[in-house]
């Protein structure tokens, strides 16, 4: 029998009616003649309510206790599924991370997959079970419970695929699939059948909030198609995979968009080496994620540098940069909270020339300007105005007729 | 230093409040010059909350996975502990039963403790920490979660503090202490400053709902005091031991009553061989208690039998004596539900002699009819009428001048 892995958010399993409806849909997998393993997310706001009790408690709470609070959410999840399943007269079980074999380091709270043993796994198989597996969480070296962080169920849940050598991982939440823009800003966005897992990663990234690169990158690597899916509705979905058709497709797949952005420029920088790493080595040690880079042209060896972080991270960044500048002998630090930025996604849209001509061509007859841009070989973002986000969005999405297959 | 093991019941650690308040009382147990290990319940209704969710899910659901999902109750104080600590300054850690070392066979839901390891907990502790025990579990052979059942939390504190070689258990809840009778019933009770495993045996068995018989007996087999006190107050409490000093005090320590007493009794029964042993191991393996058991003296090689079982089996009862009966001959099987029982409790009473005498006076005085009597060394137990136990426990009291020291 082929294994499907099965992943289920946290709406999906949000209460005890939507359990039943998740088992269900468990229970027809199952008999189209597969083995199926369902990785399942904390039910609804558990996580969320977890957190505020714990920091009733402690500001500041120490990530391994976190992690073991946190990772119970998971568990009584995975319990009541499996109690649903054999009420329906599906044979189940649940295992913890523990349980099904998943090693991690030992980074609490955003620990690394460092292995999976799926005896266990498979011996439940052999059974005749539906294997539920609590998502998130994982065992380090020490028999401490670890979750996985941002992201973590849909790691767990393709690395599990990887593992049992799954022919598919399908991955349910209450959104139906990639669209080719945010659907609620772009109500004719489209739907897209598949999508690669490099663009899927741009889209990820650049602030579509479907799922975490992490996951997506595991799949790319072991090649696991990634079914998005809802477990509201029929509806086919949207597949992540590396297949051949790729290349003669629509080049731009779809727009991202972020508001979360801030910018800081440092003005007046001397334009010689080991700068840049003298600024971005210390943001990184500070936890601080830099996005977009951009240096000015140097004129008499003094430039401008700017950079963009997420508005949450900007006041930490500036905590860390105002020494430095200061050191460093440059003119001022200027930042802006108030921006936001606009991509398009495509593979090998670089190797076809005119896309970024069109992307900057809609923006300025929108009236919009573009503060920076920055590139990778399948994206193209603009930073712009926080407020001109969804105008640009807009624009960019009928100038490229995005609503058309 | 020497290692106390403190207990948190349910409500000591309701909400964030009262786990602060938990927290400081184990720091004072430090300053003390104690390790201490602190094993806790779940917080508040927690445990019943998650049965309800199950039961939306499956009439009957798994014992294997219902003992994960109650599993995290305690797993979430046992953390909220250790964070409130952190943030006191003191270093603390959870641990789960399986991180405690406590193996157990794999009668889910009724788990016995096989064994405890306690190496983690010494290195845990030899590292400074406070450690907190999620309570009422531990781990198979084959890896899976267990729960121990009534009394589950008392029983883990109890064996680890025998494990550990502990000085003493102290096992904190609501209550701050054995009472001569239920101070609900009798304002005046006394409060017992200790009182000896058999009698808080007795006591736990006929009705006392002050802790588990399970724990205390581990108690006594390893020999560990078992302080009972309130974590809201800072009475002394009653200890639990087996000291020399028993012999010497007052023969009656307490009285004992319970209303959920039901009785059936079986006329015509032939009385022969085996007759017993026909009856009851059915009832046990349908898992009926049977306490009290009474058969009158026997005419013509007939006899009648009496037993009392909880109110709540007595319909399994029925249907399980229901046909045993007809097979016996029997002449008829009645029952009757409004029934229940007062004990008084005291080591060596029946060495010493009017005992029975004084408390069948006592009820006689006060109007009560007895209709049953059963005793053990230390146990003189009435089963009376359901309406008349208040009034019985009054009476005792009184008669044997309890609420003096």
């Amino acid at each position: 029998m082929a294994v499907v892995v099965h992943k289920y958010g946290g709406t999906s399993v949000g209460d005890a009616e939507r359990i039943k409806h998740v088992a269900k849909r468990i229970i027809a997998a199952r008999q189209k003649g597969n083995d199926v393993v369902a990785v399942v997310s904390a039910m609804g706001d558990t996580t969320d309510d977890l957190i505020e009790l714990a920091h009733k408690l402690n500001d500041c709470p120490e990530p391994r206790e976190m992690d073991v609070l946190l990772s119970t959410g998971e568990i009584v999840s995975s319990t009541l599924l499996a109690m649903a399943l054999k009420n329906m007269g599906q044979d189940a079980i649940s295992l913890s991370g523990q349980q099904a074999g998943i090693r991690t380091d030992s980074v609490h709270s955003k620990a690394r997959i460092t292995g999976i043993d799926p005896k266990r796994i498979h011996d439940e198989l052999d059974k005749g079970r539906v294997v539920i597996v609590a998502g998130f969480q994982g065992i380090s070296d020490c028999q401490d419970v670890t979750t996985l962080g941002r992201g973590g169920s849909d790691t767990t849940a393709v690395a599990l695929a990887a593992s049992l050598g799954a022919s598919i991982c399908e991955r349910y939440t209450d959104v139906d699939g990639v669209y080719t823009a945010d659907p609620r800003l772009i109500p004719d966005a489209r739907r897209l059948s598949e999508i690669s897992y490099e663009e899927m990663l741009e889209l990820s990234s650049y602030g579509a909030k479907i799922m975490h690169p992490r996951a997506v990158e595991i799949g790319q690597v072991y090649n696991i198609p990634i079914l998005v899916a809802s477990s509201f509705n029929e509806n086919p979905g949207t597949l992540i995979h590396g297949g051949e058709k790729m290349e003669i497709r629509n080049k731009v797949s779809g727009i991202a968009h972020d508001f979360e952005v801030a910018k800081i420029t440092i003005l007046g920088v001397p334009d010689k080496p080991g700068i840049a790493a003298g600024l971005f080595a210390p943001l990184a040690k500070a936890g601080v994620s830099v996005d977009t880079i951009v240096q000015n042209s140097s004129q008499d060896h003094i430039t401008d540098l700017t950079f963009t972080v997420t508005k949450s991270d900007l006041g930490k960044a500036l905590e860390v940069i105002g020494p430095i500048a200061k050191e460093l002998q440059a003119r001022e630090v200027l930042s802006d909270s108030k921006i936001g930025k606009v991509s398009i996604i495509g593979t090998g849209m670089l190797n076809a020339p005119g896309y970024a001509a069109r992307m900057f061509k809609a923006l300025s007859d929108a009236g919009i300007n573009i503060l920076l841009i920055s590139t990778s070989e399948i994206r193209i973002t603009c930073i712009i105005e926080e407020d001109k986000v969804k105008d640009a969005v807009r624009a960019i999405h009928k100038a490229f007729e995005m609503e058309k297959d």
